[in-house]
């Protein structure tokens, strides 16, 4: 298995879907189909698209049936970027080497093109049902699932308690809080619906559960390391704002070491998931060698 | 037909399934759902969900099976309400009588508060299926419609034309596509949505999704005449606000009386669309006399 040449096959298939169902960039209002796609197609490593693919694939499933669903958590994914980069939140100029939404098309419209990506991805999940009617109970669990993931229970309520807690000292507790929801929810429910989609079994459904858990806690502590001790070129951001905002990170929290080896602790406990139950895992334990060891 | 005593006990229906459905004003975070519930309770007239629940009884269906998909309308005008009172849309201090979210919250959780209204939405839609397979087909239609009316193709798109023309000169064509989309959208799905979980036949739903177009338009009509020649007392925001941003209105289009005529045209055509299939109507077309006649 060569995971750089999945990743690129899975990538392009991805980006292929989202430009076929997104609206052209010339669908009125043009202003806003521009905003969109401007965000949508700004160079995200479509992570958690693959991983729902890659799990539907895991447990005997076709990729393509999980498609329009990976492709509305890459879209719930860019709104919530777009929102968090907005002057009343984190207030960031560039994101992955680009000025971000609201810098090229004003705060008003950036508001919006979340919206309506938020929107839209709920409309693409509505979709996978397919005509048949066990397709389309399936597909009403796995929307309430990354429903549930993307709203009040989940990222949003991590959004906000990220918010509250920027310069104040919190524990532990809050910290992962914070993680889980903001990031880690997205992560499960990404993982969560390839395999339902796949025809995963309770016990291959309920072990990716925990392979998605421990994965999106890798990605986030990764993700906090590299803020402090990236490459500003090859993550496309400002690096070391964690800092300045007085975010609350891992590595502010335990200290780099500590922060490193927690880390991989989450990428092993992915992996020990993997083989609790059946199925072709190659390419899920790659992926998670692949994220405690990235460098963008 | 008692109207009043009907508006009056499907509002106390929504609000008490509002209260239910969302989750506690002390789930964590409580900041946010102290927001979201601050915006849901604010004294909103009820009218969507109130079609909604209207319509599912106009074809013999029953109010409950429609309650769920009322709320989720409900919810879905309520985030575009805050989102649009925004300083960088709107930037509206009052609504309904009371400090706009964000005037209370902060802009960052006003934003984050109406994303969460709007994803719940769709977990509630969700919900709407039921266990039996044919519901979770009817489900999947209605959420596909609400998502349409309220994404990039609908809602959405009426608020970023409307923030784009304002003080600009615009055509009749562009004031009628931004109020068809901007307001007309989910009126029209609250309406098809009801219809649906209803049990309407393919004449009754074509039937009620003209009275609907018809019904949203009024609706718009008289809330740009309100703007001009209301009360502020009675409507708890300012008046003459639409002026003042130099925003595209009706009046502001045709004049005054001739706007009224186009608003009492809208609720005649309403009422004719109902003559064209069987029903029990009496609520519905009460509902359009209602809006034409309205104060506030």
């Amino acid at each position: 298995m060569n995971l750089p040449e999945y990743l690129r096959e899975c990538a392009a298939l991805i980006d292929a879907a989202l430009d076929e169902y997104l609206p052209p960039a010339d669908a009125p209002p043009p202003l806003l189909h521009e905003a969109m796609r401007y965000s949508v197609f700004a160079g995200g490593k479509r992570l958690r698209p693959i991983l729902t693919l890659a799990a539907a694939e895991a447990v005997g499933g076709n990729r393509l049936a999980a498609l329009p669903a990976a492709c509305a958590i890459e879209l719930i994914h860019t709104y919530s970027l777009i929102h968090d980069d907005l002057p009343a939140m984190d207030n960031d100029d560039y994101r992955r080497g680009k000025p971000t939404n609201h810098k090229v098309y004003g705060e008003a419209v950036a508001i919006l093109a979340g919206d309506a990506l938020l929107t839209y991805a709920f409309e693409l999940l509505a979709r996978t049902g397919g005509s048949s009617e066990p397709e389309s109970a399936t597909a009403l669990v796995v929307l309430r699932e990354v429903a549930a993931a993307a709203g009040p229970a989940g990222l949003v309520a991590g959004q906000v308690l990220d918010i509250a807690s920027e310069g104040k000292t919190i524990g532990a507790e809050t910290l992962d809080y914070i993680h889980t929801h903001k990031t880690g929810a997205l992560f499960r429910a990404a993982v969560r619906a390839g395999a339902r989609l796949g025809g995963a079994s309770p016990e291959q459904l309920a072990a990716l559960t925990r392979y998605a858990e421990q994965l999106g806690l890798c990605f986030q502590i990764t993700d906090d390391i590299l803020d402090v001790s990236g490459d500003a070129a090859k993550l496309g951001k400002r690096v070391r704002k964690d800092d300045e905002k007085h975010k609350n990170t891992y590595p502010a929290y335990y200290g780099l070491p500590a922060a490193v080896a927690k880390a991989r602790a989450a990428a092993d406990a992915a992996l020990a998931a993997l083989r609790e139950t059946d199925g072709e895992f190659a390419v899920l334990a790659a992926l998670a060698l692949f994220i405690v060891q990235r460098d963008k």
